[in-house]
């Protein structure tokens, strides 16, 4: 009923020291897993717990095997214990998974001048405008609108209730959960005498394949050019990518962060939740935003940046914000302190210095 | 027409000062309240607009009723005049409020294998899977997803366009509000090699009794274990709770709040608006946290906590935000001073000292 | 096949320096423009990329005209190139513009005492309740929800799955986009022991002509007034508008904002990214906030208001988060510091003054 232990690490690789016959029936945590389950230590500060879970086998690195000691049952060696639990996490979920019926729910409507691939499964509720192509093995969930012209590619998940609007477009083996929407409006106003002046967004979204995007999250169309997410990206929940914007490969991006438009984003990045990018600014490859902090300025070396306010009780906190409002006559008062100090004192003994 | 007074306190308890025969027509507040309204008394600064209101009753606290004068209509006596004014508001929406179609709208679709009550409604476009279980009394409705072994609770009202996916629970008389997202994948990935590799989320969200959740929010599923929503929790709109959190009892959420993943939220707290919580973190029961702030650590102890940087005009947040980028130099500034002094002056006058 | 310039410029306005017999066919930046389009200069900065455009025509204003040396193509003068653009942009993107299919889609659901006029568009999967009312010329997008007694004035557009609730009220030429949830009920709740008490939200949202409405937006019922969001508004997206708020006119929120309740902003202001305002205050004409502020008193003053934590390397942010935490002992230090200096000297040399 569940999986031989040999056979996973064949597929998969790794190094067993163990019994390769092991059945195993499912994943868990350290501290959850029973007897018939493989667990994984990918952290250091769980190898006490790693040293004491009931697991039939365990997943770790090839360091923290040499280290690890109280542990009896089976090891899977590996250079990335994390990674290797993912896939075998994938395994299991492949073995529980409903396949989705393929073909068109009798509830949705697929306008003639659509184009689905006989693989694809369209589920009850769904639109399909025309000239749309919906890709090999794609599933377009309940509910879902696929706009005039826009391109699903092939193995490409939409959970229901997603809009994908038209003329965007979505490479393979993409994931989009419900609420998410692909292509509205970027939001592009000329002011004309205190009223606005709707520029019309007359580009696209046009996403690469890999890419995952969370649920109730919204990247808008370009004016004049597409708004580009490219290979790899991984976007969580709520987030908002404006007009014009690019996501550079393999970047991710945590829940409720922001994008203002035209900001160009490099590869390999990684954005904390709620972390907002101003418009128009150019980050490099491989920087690393915390979460809640505020990017006004291009970054254009690697590194982590940091912006956020320091929580405290809030008693102190109100003493800290008063002090913070007056930081510039604070500043003036200790400038003034070494004025004094140094007309006072013209040679100050030792060999400190008052800087400026 | 209206509601005759001394009824409506029979059934919700207080005590009647003045006409029991008093038909009221609805609630409204203080100062646009007429003749045959009620209103409410909660907040001791507006105790002179209550002096002036036209209303025919008022609700008010035995505290205020000593210390109100100028006011002659009828008095409704109660430990809690905000409590009290939600009930009476309830009475009076009950009356207005259409009654849901009972049954399964032609135009939803119910998979054969699901199972409605004979109570429940199902609203246009409404598509409810096979496995899924739908309480007696529960509105589901129109546009909205109910995803394959979902089960909701009696009596429990989902608005229009709410996706509430695979294998996720809520209990009795909850009230989700449209658009909102139950049981997207969560945010998990092993990075290998640069690469993101999803790890499957095979856990679901498990929501009490007597919750709310607000407009286009999102609660993941968790990863291995569920996502927790404990009885009597409020969540206002664009929230994102991310996977395997626990929020507490009868907390509380304003807007655009934000959990990060694994977070253990106590009972009895408060989120401001816009509030963010890091991933990992134990909050203690009755925490409070202001709007706008960043919790980055545990809160072990119950209280007010804040973290937001003061409003200022644009000139002077300029001055001050310089001045915080050089906060570690104006303190190395400060210790100079302090030492050159205490060097020049070994013995400094009087009592005072300076500190480190 | 492409518009010709001088029928562009008679219908549209500004001074014609060149060929009224160029056929443009489309409008592009100055850097892609080629020798069939027209192209704008709106910032001086981009004066030089102006000189080398190879675009036929060239909308600028009447200052840059005289400063502009080295186009040698076509100009279009004007008081107002950004609106000018604008203008030119919907001109061609209504040349494109795949007309809605007028009528109401086999696959929508209309109650019979819906009132729908017979210009307008209803999409597949759309469901419209009774008593509301589509204006003339109005599209309701696929799969939006128009709820009862709604009313959408005539040429308003819905993208699709927007959700319009019952009693709401949009003027005309409105626009919402994808996933927008007007009229959920507004976060309000009484305290009791503990547990929170549902307050009936009995108002709806009134929602002005012109007004623009972002992809996943939520704007709440009132609890028992109205919301309200005035003529011209433009919301971008995920953004949070809580109960009884007042939106004045023309104002214009920039992606992720979030207004708490009963707030009252007003005409004319623009909200950055991510900013937030407090329940119950007040924001005066003119009122510009920067992205990422938070807006914790009211604005009575016009004026640019900020405050955000500046941006840093991540140590050291670190650094001047600790100094942040104490800067109510340092301002102590500095004042010790002070009172010390001036017991030393009485009178301080010169004509220094250390101030409180």
């Amino acid at each position: 009923m569940g999986t031989r232990l040999g056979d996973l690490v064949d597929s998969l690789g790794g190094e067993l020291i163990g019994d390769p016959e092991l059945d195993i029936t499912g994943i868990a945590p350290l501290d959850a897993a029973g007897p018939s389950h493989i667990t994984f230590l990918s952290n250091t500060k769980l190898r006490a717990q790693a040293a004491q879970t009931r697991a039939a086998a365990l997943i770790l690195s090839h360091q923290e095997h040499s280290q690890l000691t109280g542990y009896a049952g089976t090891r899977v060696l590996t250079d990335n214990p994390y990674a290797y639990f993912a896939r075998v996490a994938q395994r299991f979920a492949a073995q529980t998974a409903v396949a989705p019926a393929i073909g068109i729910h009798p509830q949705a409507w697929v306008d003639p001048g659509a184009n689905v691939a006989a693989s694809a499964s369209i589920g009850p509720g769904a639109t399909v405008e025309a000239g749309a192509q919906i890709g090999e093995h794609c599933v377009i969930g309940a509910g879902c609108h696929i706009g005039r012209n826009a391109v699903i590619g092939a193995h490409t998940l939409l959970h229901p209730r997603v809009s994908f609007l038209a003329g965007c477009q979505i490479g393979e083996r993409g994931i989009i959960q419900s609420g998410a929407v692909i292509g509205g409006d970027g939001f592009g106003f000329a002011n004309e005498a205190g009223h606005w002046v709707k520029i019309p967004q007359m580009g696209a979204v046009r996403i690469g394949n890999d890419v995952e995007i969370g649920a109730n999250t919204t990247i808008d169309r370009g004016a004049l050019d597409d708004t580009v997410i490219e290979d790899g990206v991984k976007l969580d929940n709520q987030i908002q990518i404006a007009h014009n914007c690019v996501i550079g490969a393999h970047t991710a991006m945590a829940g409720c962060v922001g994008v203002a438009g035209s900001a160009k984003i490099g590869r390999h990045c990684t954005f904390g939740g709620a972390a907002m990018v101003l418009g128009h600014l150019t980050i490099a490859d491989h920087v690393h935003v915390s979460s809640g902090s505020l990017v006004s300025r291009s970054i254009l070396e690697p590194g982590q940046y940091t912006g956020f306010y320091p929580l405290a009780k809030n008693a102190d906190w109100e003493k800290t914000a008063a002090v913070v409002r007056q930081l510039g006559s604070l500043r003036e008062r200790v400038r003034m302190l070494e004025k004094l100090l140094k007309q006072h004192h013209a040679e100050p003994p030792g060999q400190n210095k008052i800087g400026e």
